[in-house]
């Protein structure tokens, strides 16, 4: 094997808007790398497959602040989120060169992790390594946790679902879920190619946000009992206006937040004490300990099956995360986005 | 008896802004009523003794919206609120000529109820009649239910809670039982005096939020795990700001929001999802049935033992309910507000 380049993905500066791909996070490949020999400290050389880009890796592009519970990227250091690689070798009893491990990794091509923390994947039902970022991964937790969590409780019969961002790696389980659940689901995307493939998944009502409104959508179809919240701002503000009488709210996320420093603000709160709603905002992480080992129990299967459908979006290179990145915040993916860092 | 006025308060038309005494509000004294002979139709005939004025009575002159579950005032009709009357006479077994009763009445001097929903008080702590509107009312049961349902669950050692309209009926009932709990409270009010009086409940800080800003001070004693919401706007964004994670947000009222057609629009909604924060907007009727029958064997009691304290702001006359209502929603009263409608 021996030495070769270790190419990575640089955190270079806090952005003010959009990330700037070559400028806000830079391709270096100044480092090498000697497979056979770098020391190992008792852990494991892991070669990184795919990377996961998903839209809260901008909110970690700010200014650190001391209540915040997720920290900032480092400037100067390389990025990190989830990813699938393959060991290469081994110090540690637990892993073995060819396992394939999911976890959280550096925008790197090749890792010493002397402290393995990874779940290795058996992958009994054949999928995709890139599954287990995205359908069987954290947006795929992120939607399984939150529905179990604050949704499933409360459903009754009849009840209605609005989910923004549909066609998007959380939002398109969360579709699938609540049909599995019996609701009726409104669903909203960005363009009609993405619309008809949520139509394909199933749902009540997809529309596509930028060609109709939202407000005159959910007045026909609505009141909504539930609304699962990707985006914050004028979908927040039409979903409280035709919100059911003590509606729960998940928030997900506020994607048009992000990459601007006027956002639109939401006009109508005080619907909140009218109409009894609840929000509940939340991270991932924390649903975890609670749902995951369920969660492994049964989506890989749920998907192998065919009963929950997803779709990819694969950038080749680790040199073009930051343009992948920048497709995301701003929409131009379709389908969850991985980077795929090496072949196997 | 016989023959005398029965003057009422009507509504006459929707505010654009503050409603107007005289004009919003209107005093008429056209109506006369024969107590002697009125007809009951099996009911009641009730003098109104004290009548509540309440924030959220701006909130229902508005124009209907189908899908409000609360509906506004009709327009040429008397207001109606919380109070407590006196029987006159009475053709229903449950209530005989004397009885004080606690219910819902219109605005109005002499009310005859054919089918009577009201409780009776005994009243054996020999509390005055007008604590039945508020600190043993519906302020004090809007304050205990949601604290019981929202906060109680969820409170742990060394947990801090931040009210803002802290002299008021409600966030004075808040702020003590929170104190009860052993929360550390952060208080604010509109003025020096009432300030003075919150720090007289036992909180532990309690500011003017027109002389300090509320930022520096949730900055300084913050973050907080719970925040119970009066008022909406910058109060709320400071809140977000601030929030521990997992924070809980008791959304109660916005009365920043409600005489104006231009509100400030909360800035930082995307802390939900950072903070992990849960929004409970609620409306108290919805949470009597669970805690009515605990709160009415317990609060009285605490209010005559002298635990929970309490201030009055009695208005006299009832063509006086307009102006009362207006210094409510501006800020100028001190204490629960009531109009004194009739002396015994």
């Amino acid at each position: 094997m021996g030495f070769v380049k270790n190419g990575r993905i640089i955190y270079s500066e806090i952005p003010t808007g959009y990330p700037v791909p070559g400028k806000t996070l830079v391709y270096d490949e100044s480092q090498t790398i000697d497979l056979d020999n770098e020391p190992l400290h008792g852990g494991i050389l892991v070669k990184v497959l795919v990377l996961s880009i998903d839209p809260y890796l901008r909110r970690r592009m700010q200014e650190p602040s001391p209540l915040d519970f997720f920290p900032p990227f480092k400037v100067g250091e390389p990025l990190d989120n989830s990813g699938v690689g393959v060991v290469v070798r081994s110090e540690n009893p637990s892993f073995k060169p060819g396992d394939h491990v999911l976890g959280r990794f550096l925008f790197q091509q090749y890792l010493v992790l002397p402290d393995p923390k990874l779940r290795k994947l058996d992958n009994r039902e054949g999928l995709s390594l890139s599954a287990y970022l995205g359908v069987c991964g954290v947006p795929a937790q992120t939607a399984h946790h939150a529905w179990r969590e604050y949704a499933q409780p409360k459903i009754k019969k009849g009840d209605v679902l609005f989910v923004t961002a549909a066609s998007g790696a959380v939002g398109a389980i969360v579709a699938q879920l609540a049909k599995a659940d019996g609701l009726k689901v409104i669903a909203s995307a960005g363009s009609d190619e993405k619309v008809e493939y949520v139509r394909s998944l199933g749902v009540d009502v997809a529309f596509n946000y930028k060609k109709v409104s939202t407000r005159e959508v959910l007045q026909k179809e609505g009141p909504i009992n539930f609304y699962w919240d990707n985006v914050g701002g004028e979908s927040l503000e039409a979903a409280l206006e035709f919100a059911a009488q003590k509606a729960t709210f998940i928030i997900c996320g506020m994607i048009s937040n992000y990459n601007t420093k006027e956002p639109y603000n939401v006009k109508n709160l005080q619907q909140l004490v009218w109409r009894e709603i609840t929000f509940n905002g939340f991270l991932v992480g924390s649903l975890m300990p609670k749902y995951d080992d369920e969660f492994f129990a049964t989506m890989p299967a749920r998907v192998a099956k065919g009963e929950i459908k997803y779709k990819e979006h694969f950038v080749k290179g680790l040199e073009n995360a930051g343009q992948a990145l920048l497709d995301v915040l701003s929409g131009e993916n379709f389908g969850k986005s991985v980077v795929v860092v090496s072949e196997e």
